[in-house]
């Protein structure tokens, strides 16, 4: 058995990611086809020793039972994804087009699989930050209900696609330089310097970024009241999203059982040996499947704290991995439609 | 009417911004020495368009009214500041040496000028990301009262002092080469990476610096049981450590009053236009004395909820500034001991 996989914004960072994790994990690829706009429309990418000619997204058509991966930015998604349903394609989608949309499920396999089974041809793909909380969170939560979240980031830059890698590689070298420093990307220079920017800023104050974990957060717990409070920040980083996480549960859960439930958690890795000066850390995570959780300690005030440090790759479980992920469990449960 | 005053710790990063300060400010030095360990005694450095030599702090001696701004590590604070007091000089520490004896005050002139007055000869210039929060939080303290306090923060390197400073400069060039990493001063790779470790880990899975941030911010805004948790970050920015900052109060505190209780306080500037991407970062602050406070906005969860995003100069405000503010106090208070 073998599938017909579509990646939609190939060229991107997320899109050769995700064209990288389809090969490194073995997904039983049949046909891979390569889309992305008419600009970038004739590249050719090399994918497991195959070479694939990018084709243009707006003149492809979509067949039944097809799984395509998609990270082509929202107002892309909007138009095609639609179209490509009503094919019968079932649409992973990356972006935040379809995210809140009440039917649409959106979907952390470690932590609400179950939600794939009911979609409609579009299944959404969790902004980066909210998939590491939730993957680190959901143990907890499922032995001492959680009450309360309050998490400040520390968000690479690959977050914000290729061009934003460049960026920081350039201006580092230009302010190790002396040069003046600049930006394009970026509202501000990045190098040396922390950003509590990420997305556009919304009327209440808080950022589109922050307001994804919060809402995403509700709806892939299934917690529609969920107190969320986020503080979205990137920093010189590459790859690797860390992350300050506070939370408050109705059950009290101690640091060392804490531990315990997170080491048998699935894609969890503990790494919390400060004696040893084990931490998580971005350049440990990066290139890794793996969310990785050390700094766990009670609070000093609050019964039912508890503080933890998670650190994931953003473009690996943060996007691609999770997408095909998404990909695995259709194809296991035979959730997607028949060809 | 002059003073004499004696740098101790001269050669290092605070010490040299303590010289920096004290010509910026006109401080009425007359008499100017620097002391430094036998290792640097010796050097030249030039202040105010003279040449002054190193001594060796050991072979000093103290007299009395003579106001000593101290840098240099807590063991050797531990050795001369008490000599120094019993010969009737003033030694303002900037180590944690004194922080949390009883009778030695902490202070921070914006938020608790008045503990100065009963001193015994030894005043401690409190941790650096406790000085820029207290600036921060004293104005909201006092129109609503405090009840709880969830900081994050993105320490900048030179808060390792100047070997740090060099250390990011080098290990990020040699990244950019594609050279392996190296440190010496952080415990990690420092270049594009995240450190959630400042100062030693305790039994109680806390850092020294989280645990400052606790006891100091209770021992300086005088509320000793105050709910403050801590995660201390070293990110790779030179100067200006930034923080998220999560409080509750007593009494309700909407974002426009935060606004205009910051915008009145001392030593805070509000900088809080995100429609036209202003915000604090530590390029903004670096080289500045104020404590720049913006992302300002009511918590969605909690009524009495508010968040800010808080940078200043970690060697300015967070070291040789306020410790030369706490000697303009004492000069302008006549609260020295009589030569």
């Amino acid at each position: 058995m073998s599938y017909k996989v579509t990646l939609v914004g190939a060229t991107g960072a997320v899109g050769r990611e995700m064209a990288a994790v389809l090969a490194q994990r073995g997904f039983p690829v049949g046909e891979l086809r390569m889309l992305a706009s008419a600009r970038s429309a004739g590249k050719t990418l090399s994918w497991n020793g195959r070479e694939i000619v990018v084709a243009n997204l707006d003149e492809a058509d979509f067949s039944r039972g097809e799984i395509v991966l998609s990270s082509a930015g929202g107002k892309v998604s909007k138009v095609f994804a639609p179209r490509a349903a009503a094919a019968g394609a079932v649409v992973i989608d990356n972006t935040s087009a379809f995210r809140m949309v009440p039917d649409v499920p959106l979907v952390v396999p470690e932590v609400n699989p179950h939600a794939a089974k009911n979609h409609h041809g579009i299944i959404a793909n969790p902004n980066c930050s909210t998939i590491q909380m939730v993957v680190a969170l959901q143990p907890l939560h499922a032995y001492g209900r959680l009450t309360r979240i309050i998490v400040s980031t520390y968000q690479a830059v690959s977050g914000a696609g290729a061009r934003a890698m460049e960026e920081l590689t350039r201006e580092t070298r230009a302010h190790l330089s002396g040069a003046a420093p600049a930006h394009d990307v970026f509202p501000h220079p990045i190098p040396f310097n922390v950003l509590p920017h990420i997305g556009g800023f919304l009327p209440n104050g808080y950022t589109e970024e922050e307001m994804k974990m919060v809402n995403e957060t509700r709806k892939i717990m299934e917690v529609p009241d969920l107190a969320v409070t986020a503080t979205t920040v990137r920093i010189p980083a590459y790859r690797g999203h860390s992350e300050s996480i506070y939370i408050e549960t109705e059950k009290k859960i101690s640091a060392d059982l804490a531990r315990q439930l997170l080491s048998r958690a699935p894609g969890v890795v503990v790494m919390d040996d400060p004696t040893n000066q084990l931490y998580p850390q971005p350049i440990i995570a990066a290139g890794r499947d793996e969310t990785f959780v050390g700094r766990i300690r009670e609070d000093l005030s609050r019964p039912t704290g508890l503080n933890l440090w998670c650190v994931s790759d953003n473009l690996r479980k943060g996007a691609a991995l999770n997408a095909v992920q998404i990909a695995e469990l259709l194809a296991e449960k035979g959730w997607l439609p028949r060809g």
